[in-house]
């Protein structure tokens, strides 16, 4: 205790940028946002509704949204906040700077989202649904947090959050509105995106400081039962996650697809896990993580037809994938090219994240509207026929709206080209981060304060401590004994 | 260990006591309550809608209660059970007596909600909506809970909350009906009324035993953990806490205005507790509680048009509050008013409270017809028309019903006297109830038990206790060779 | 640490089982299984009324389970997982397995519950309820776990869970098809049948190894704190549970009756545990299990009208029932007939169920039209009066089908015979899985390694052990000090 804690530098001025961050956020939402229409009370229509509604006791159903939404809030706040609770000594950093920086992320997640949905008056709708995007975008720069857990002050990571929200509210943009590629679990947007991201990031920090073994880099007993909190909440409501955006038949089918790739994961994480290591024990970090690598590599595919055998396998697959990956890839990763992936998101994000955007692509090629019907277009609405052939049925009957009349190939192709831009999107723009990171203008922890809580948190002094303490003054005084016998005796 | 156990006078008596309740609740809610309508096997309408409902596909949607039921659920008994965790030695008592207290209060809350809505028969309705209102109203005496936790037997607390149930049931019956307040998330009626009910009960018993400092009353780095799952809970279904009691657009931006504030007062309650502590550090304490202040701050106007900045100033401005609150005030009332407040409630519920009621107060003074259209009459009734000027149109499609022809200053009046009455009523009641609570008819814990779960719990030995009995052993050996030595070299 | 490890044989083979367990899974749900209409893309049907709905804001409802199903799944993982963690050395092995077992058997039971309802094709339909009604088989096998927890390998798990739900799915099939009894939630099916199938199992074992006392066989501090996590959403989302196969004012009912019975068996179990306990205090193992009874107790007649003061009074007994099982019986069965049960199911889960069992006869017994109008014949079909005295009304307006004209009596009567049956296939098939599971085909765990994290897991070395280690050195260290010294002194 005590010792270096001053190393980290400006915290002063770090505290004085969290206020002017939170500042400039009220300032942005409270002029470029307003109520969206289902939540203004100025509007008649909501206030009739309500109470034809109320009055003949046929309510107005509510939004999906509403139904999904704390679900997908757990998930950012407790699983990922308690499945990075695994390290000894960094329990409550990981859980209190997810909290800050998800609530500082929330916001600006929201005003990202908003500038690209003006009205006509040039203000962004709040609404459940908003909300709910907002959730899930947090999602990326938290993956990124996996990869740098411990080697950094808050400060860098909402600084990080910031940039990397952006980016990824436009690489998001271009690949669903330019090149109209699926992925409904945002599986490429947010997973792989946030995981390359991170190791970029952690990669510059890398050619600075090499990656070293640090003591305070494991697990205790406890921190392992705490960080299976956000292990079993993110894999329970995973399946809300990849349905969020879908509704309908398509929603049914992401759930049930979702449930049953990440079923498949666990088992094979389990059982790999098992095959690879001494005895044949189950290691905890792999039940940690690579039980949820299904829920990653279903995302793009979820709401497709792929069949209960094709989700089972591709989870099955993902599961070994990223038990092997934290078994051979990560030490080689972190000693050929110096970079470090403290919760390995590389092995639960990234691989997987990959795997995804391939299957989804693998899976578009093989859709056609014998499989899908009509269907098809509204899942993939870039393959529906343009103006010109689009007939009145499908028009008014099915509000299938015109398309880019692509074949299954070219959809196929354009999935492809959308985890490409992805992935080279996130690189890059998280090298360019890393690189302003690395100048300290958000302060630097030092190599002996890694994994440590006491960078970040006034700490109390423990009975445990005490408990030690007491045993190496007994140690003193036992030495010292000994060290008098021999002349006492002499 | 062992030692003053027995102090906690009259045990026997509390567990006759407690199974005596339990039967009293029995008979009450077996005499005072039936099914209601909703609940009825014995309704043919029932039986009829399900049937043409299932049959067309065209089934009747779940009420809103059934949505936000399990949420508000979680936020009781995880949310203030675990947050009340954080103490080194009182974990189980925390999370154990919330646990007890809670299953008794919400039969007493049924009872007494049930009493104010009798039918005809003078039978009170149980209903999903009625299991809710319950839930909200079981958290005043869990925040009252919080100023003693750790000084009082578990039949102190259980005898606290019936008496405050009974009270807060008329408080809040008055305000809401004969002062038509407006008080959507209950942050006058549950949060101001239970922090100052609990400070008035504390106040009491500082005036018998001056607050002391106590060994075990502070958190050892795993508890610390443990309580930032209540924490964030807490601060994930807020939302649904303060649009509970709404519905349609009402409860959209009760939702959004929500998070807005909770969110601003996490960043700033984090910002706050670095700027004063040392070394710009954040403490825990800020964190489990400061946070979830916007929570509080924003409830009273939850439903109303304050604009997505509003929300987010009332919360940065509660997160700021809040922590000033702990540094500064807490210590301060400790020490002059001798007012012991474990988790400082009053800083997260009392203040956070008051400010809620005077912003809604604001909000209501500011509330036009131009912002809010029809809407405004459903928000605050007492402002609609009297039946000679309320419109057929208002009546006929939108639902009116005739009101008070308040204007805005005279609502806003009488929300700072529904304020004002909250406060009277809550301290004057807990001073009373303290008094009861000080004759040891529900028994006492002495000044060396308190914050130490051997009062309440069979605990068993442990291994770190082995451990540290080990070292005392060991210590006392040590010095016996110590002693020798000398001895022996003479 | 070390000794012993490898006294688990046959570890590779385990986990090439698991391995070869998965596929088979796969290829089975791959030939066997198919997107339910609800949730297949090729359904036009599907589309327009998703566009009609979306179109007119006039969106269709979800299902229930699209609600309800989250729920029951944080029940499944989070609730038993946690619940099993209080063991203080066999914690990660008590939320690992959990989630291992669970993810393997819940496609099982997607299988066995889709073979019981083949469509014309020979396919099963997955759909969200055939998701749910997979959750809740699953809680059956992890019940029978909880008779076991720490004296199993893995492999051990996952075969007799296998073996389970097949007999599982055949005794529900039997009880709900041929004798038409109900049980709403699952209290015979499940509860009951989960603790006798693993009580059954626990007594072959006990043939061969006499239960004998362990040092790991007990909780730590924190252990405590962590298992709370788990009883407390299992007591949360109890009412989910209950009301999962319901729908309409029978839901309703269920969620009020098992709000009160549970809230009952709470204050109860807690007043039981101080009652029978040295001074009075409460016993952890009592409040994390016999506080769940009400929720078994009222599951067979939660949809009926039992009336408030009915659900509280069977909750009530069942919480003293379950405290003086933990007290009395637990001991006893374990003596004399040689069964040990770790977590005690046969109190939460054994006689509750059977409780459940008789109390639902006996309100099968007391319903009578008058009570129940026409919805009688919905709670219980085999009632309803057969083809020729089904009135066309009755038919056509409430959609009652012919049924087998039962009496109250006889309904009661096969009510009984249910639970006699589930009884029997409970014990009879649990002892034969456990003497296939003696064989050591899937391994056995020696006596010194039970309920030893270290048989499943790979453990890092740890600060406190490094502590007690250091301890260790010192008293060595010491003794030799010691021994020394009388020879110095001589």
């Amino acid at each position: 205790m005590g010792k270096g804690m001053l190393s980290v530098c400006g915290e002063k001025q770090q505290v004085v940028l969290l206020f002017l961050i939170e500042i400039i956020l009220i300032v942005l939402i409270g002029t470029l946002t307003t109520y969206g229409p289902e939540a203004n009370a100025n509007l008649l229509k909501n206030l009739k509704e309500d109470y034809n509604g109320n009055n003949e006791h046929n309510r107005k159903p509510q939004s999906d949204s509403l139904r999904i939404y704390p679900n997908v809030h757990v998930m950012i706040w407790i699983g990922f906040g308690y499945l990075m609770t695994f390290l000894k000594r960094y329990g409550q950093s990981a859980i209190g700077l997810t909290f800050l920086i998800s609530a500082v992320l929330v916001q600006v997640a929201l005003i990202c989202e908003g500038v690209l949905h003006f009205d006509k008056n040039n203000k962004a709708y709040l609404s459940l649904s908003s909300l709910l995007s907002a959730d899930v975008a947090v999602a990326a720069p938290l993956i990124s947090m996996g990869a740098l857990l411990g080697k950094t002050t808050y400060m860098q990571l909402v600084f990080m959050g910031i940039v990397e929200l952006i980016v990824y509210t436009i690489n998001k943009y271009i690949n669903e509105h330019h090149l109209m590629a699926v992925d409904a679990g945002d599986s490429m947007y947010v997973h792989a995106f946030g995981a390359y991201f991170g190791l970029a990031v952690s990669f510059v920090f890398g050619r600075k400081d090499k990656p070293k073994e640090h003591h305070l880099e494991g697990p205790s007993y406890q921190s392992d039962i705490f960080a299976m909190i956000g292990t079993v909440f993110l894999w329970l409501f995973w399946p809300s996650f990849n349905s969020a955006s879908l509704d309908g038949d398509s929603q049914q089918r992401a759930i049930i697809n979702t449930l049953l790739s990440i079923s498949g994961s666990c088992v094979i994480a389990f059982a790999t896990s098992a095959l690879i290591s001494k005895d044949n024990k189950f290691n905890m970090v792999h039940v940690q993580n690579s039980t949820l690598a299904g829920g990653v590599a279903i995302g793009t595919a979820a709401g497709m037809m792929c069949k209960p055998i094709g989700a089972l396998i591709i989870g099955s697959l993902a599961g070994l994938l990223s038990v092997l990956g934290y078994k051979y890839l990560t030490p080689f990763i972190q000693k050929r090219l110096r970079i470090h992936d403290t919760c390995g998101v590389h092995n639960l994000h990234g691989m997987p994240g990959v795997l995804a955007g391939i299957f989804g692509a693998i899976m578009a090629a093989l859709a056609t509207q014998n499989s899908y019907d009509y269907s098809l277009y509204e899942i993939f609405p870039a393959r529906a026929p343009n103006f010109e052939k689009l007939t009145s049925e499908m028009r008014n009957d099915y509000g299938i709206l015109p398309g880019n009349d692509r074949t299954a190939l070219e959809q196929a192709g354009y999935q492809i080209l959308a985890l490409t831009v992805t992935l080279l999107m996130a690189s890059i723009s998280g090298v360019i981060t890393g690189l302003i990171l690395r100048t300290s203008v958000c302060g630097s922890v030092a190599e002996e304060d890694k994994f440590d809580d006491a960078v970040h948190w006034e700490l109390e002094e423990e009975e445990e401590e005490e408990g030690l303490h007491e045993i190496s003054k007994i140690k003193e005084r036992n030495s010292r004994a000994n060290d008098q016998l021999p002349m006492g005796t002499i």
